[in-house]
């Protein structure tokens, strides 16, 4: 594994002095997952030597199904549609179906024009399924056994089978009844390490642990890390089998949920990354920004409220910042949080009113303990002690209702059926500026005979 | 798999109907990752029932490891610390390990002190390698074999060792040389699929990927996950075989660093979660809001700069949240844009430059659609198109530079070899805030004349 920018310095030269046979032996040697750090130091005219080779070595499948999403973008604009369908069609159903959504929406017609029959009808198959169901992230390749098989002759089988089979669809074997309904599942280890002449039948896990197609991607995914399993039968509603989901793809799935809740906290769209073309992050960004846009005015619409008590004492305007800044922390804590406890799965809507308690309990707390040292700066800065209660105050109470709010917000989104993390970001800042601005402008007004 | 509340019930109903035995096979059929919502819906004197028929059925052990913490801390409350070693003893030396981590600090000791010497020996050997590196979170439990031996022979081998083995520690066989030292990989499933006489030296994979064991346990899990493998072997520095990584350890390891990303997003700390007692979660936040107070406090500074401005127009503390509000979602933005591009392994500090360029151009963008929206608002609330251009002007630069040093600083931190998400949070914000009020109280008293 020598860092990508030695290989590539050295692929270069080789590619430049036309030594192509000996760039095709180190072509060969890298992994399917190594090239995309490979590609992206290459100049087009490179990539497009590479890209030939890995064609002619039937390589480009894998290759281009390990690409991160841009590079994929740049390398498939260097492929005609017919060339791609040939390549894309080499590629398990799972992987083609990913792809295939990957592509820019003008070119998909046309590649899938050019796909197998056979590619097509898989791809048929799979868009049954919802999106981000167990259906479309499952492969269709797995061993299916009969209970009466003893453990050699289902080893026997297995081997026939031979070599094309993938890494990770021969973890677990799965005992079917002749109409294709789950029996059980033996683990390959089991086979191996039972007695030959044992049948399948007792050798199986019975009850073994199943999702059906329409299951979502992220609860099939909490299900194969839950139990620590290595590979997850899929199937219909009448428990006939219809793939597996792997383990190397729950990781995926793991991954890509982590970025999403990150992404939804902030307002951004799954489909951004760090090198997205600019347009396309302005237009996943801009419904979100309008959206805050608005919630920034509702705030500005709960200060005009006290223009007049600002105009008296213009130091409230310099206060603003400190009462919102530390309410909309506490707020963004107790947040996150809870919808990363909801996503993990740890919280039970049987007691969430503990971790709402919590929450508010800890913002109170600190907004008690920060609110005080806070109180002693606008102290002197004001000149007087009733700034310093003021701000104390004020501090206190947006600080426990942001926190309120933060843990409560995902709670009730939960309980509603909706996506805790999605609107939960907006909501609690829109609620934590205006509270942050109400209590602590309202509280002044009250005192402000003391202020002058 | 029934719903934990009903299994919770019908198990209070027999415990309470004094029917042990029955309770016994419920539990007996329950999984030990399944324990978790069950025990939180039971009562403490029935907790404690259910523990001690898991004692007596030797399923403590794997219970435990499976609990989430602050459930572990609960239930550990309830066992003296002569029975918690005694259980303890029988994990796998990585989970002892970690589950000792996780006792609370004044009953470490005591626990370790009733732990058998096998164990103590154990856990004074993965104590020597750094937190979170790839030796802590390993198994020693792995099938070295030697390159002579036939595939058939491979397999009577791991037969006779039988039916102790974990799951995933055999589905990759190991060929070491007589020092021990690793020669190649062999997948169980390449012992099963081949010839029986053929010999492991030519099924192995000689050029296995594998990581030393001081390796950080994130640079591992991203190994494993882009070449989606099953397992990865550890060495030491001089390639002899220490113990194996699993992909189930693997997804807790991803699943935990994205929780930590999330959390330094927000100033949080890994310990806490949704179910904290209350004054841990303050003890954790304090250091962080005090931080935050301060970067709070210097926004204040900044706008006290501009205090003789507000005075004459106050207008301008309404409008203040509006543009540090917009610039404040650009900023993060950008930040979770690129500290998650950085954590999923995507930016090459070479292309840094361009994605700092991307995401300013982003918020540039954004910021002209929105702030002219702004300043159509602000030019009807002010009665004046001045304080709408005023706005827009603010808007636009405030929201560059916030993209700008949302990109900027977690790339620089990374540089600097520092971590990205760290201190990323606290900086970014401080810097939107001070721009953003520089920004638009600046102009606004450069345009003070128009404006009155």
């Amino acid at each position: 594994m020598a860092a990508p920018e030695l290989t590539a310095r050295i692929l270069r030269r080789l590619l430049a002095s036309g030594l192509r046979r000996r760039a095709e032996r180190l072509l060969a040697r890298i992994h399917a997952a190594d090239f995309g750090p490979l590609l992206s130091d290459l100049e087009p005219d490179e990539i497009e030597t590479v890209l030939e080779i890995l064609f002619a070595h039937q390589r480009a499948a894998e290759m281009l199904s390990e690409l991160p999403p841009d590079l994929f973008r740049r390398v498939v604009d260097a492929v005609g549609d017919e060339r791609l369908g040939t390549v894309l069609a080499q590629l398990p159903a799972d992987d083609l179906a990913h792809l295939v959504t990957e592509l820019p929406g003008e070119r998909r017609e046309a590649v899938i024009a050019h796909l197998p029959e056979e590619s097509k009808a898989h791809l048929r198959q799979i868009e049954l399924y919802p999106e981000r169901s167990a259906g479309r992230v499952m492969t269709t390749d797995f061993v299916a056994l009969d209970a009466k098989m003893t453990a050699q002759e289902a080893i026997d089988f297995v081997r026939a089978r031979g070599a094309d089979q993938d890494a990770e669809s021969v973890l677990y074997l799965y005992v079917v009844d002749d109409e294709g309904r789950l029996r059980g599942v033996v683990p390959i280890r089991r086979l191996v390490t039972s007695a030959p002449e044992r049948r399948c039948g007792e050798l199986m896990i019975p009850d073994a642990i199943r999702v059906r197609a329409d299951t979502d991607q992220e609860q099939a995914a909490a299900i194969v890390a839950r139990y620590n399993l290595l590979a997850l039968p899929v199937t219909d509603e009448d428990d006939h089998m219809l793939g597996v989901i792997t383990v190397d793809d729950v990781i995926d799935v793991i991954r890509e949920e982590a970025t999403e809740d990150i992404y939804r906290l902030a307002g951004l769209h799954e489909e951004e990354h760090i090198y997205s073309p600019v347009l396309l992050s302005v237009r996943k960004r801009l419904p979100w920004m309008v959206i805050n846009l608005a919630t920034c005015f509702l705030a500005a619409g709960v200060v005009g409220l006290f223009e007049r008590a600002i105009e008296q004492v213009v130091l409230l305007a310099v206060f603003m910042p400190v009462v919102a800044g530390m309410a909309g922390n506490a707020g963004i804590q107790a947040l996150t949080v809870v919808a990363r406890g909801i996503a993990l799965g740890e919280a039970e809507l049987s007691s969430a009113g503990r971790a709402v308690v919590n929450q508010s309990l800890v913002g109170l707390l600190v907004g008690a303990a920060t609110g005080g040292a806070a109180a002693l700066i606008a102290s002197w800065w004001g000149t007087s002690p009733v700034m310093g209660a003021v701000v104390f105050a004020a501090i206190v109470v947006s600080m426990t209702v942001a926190s309120l709010s933060g843990a409560g917000v995902p709670l009730v989104l939960k309980a509603l059926g909706q996506d805790p993390a999605l609107g939960s970001g907006v909501i609690v800042t829109t609620f934590t500026d205006a509270v942050g601005f109400l209590s602590f402008l309202g509280i002044a007004t009250l005192a402000l005979d003391h202020l002058l």
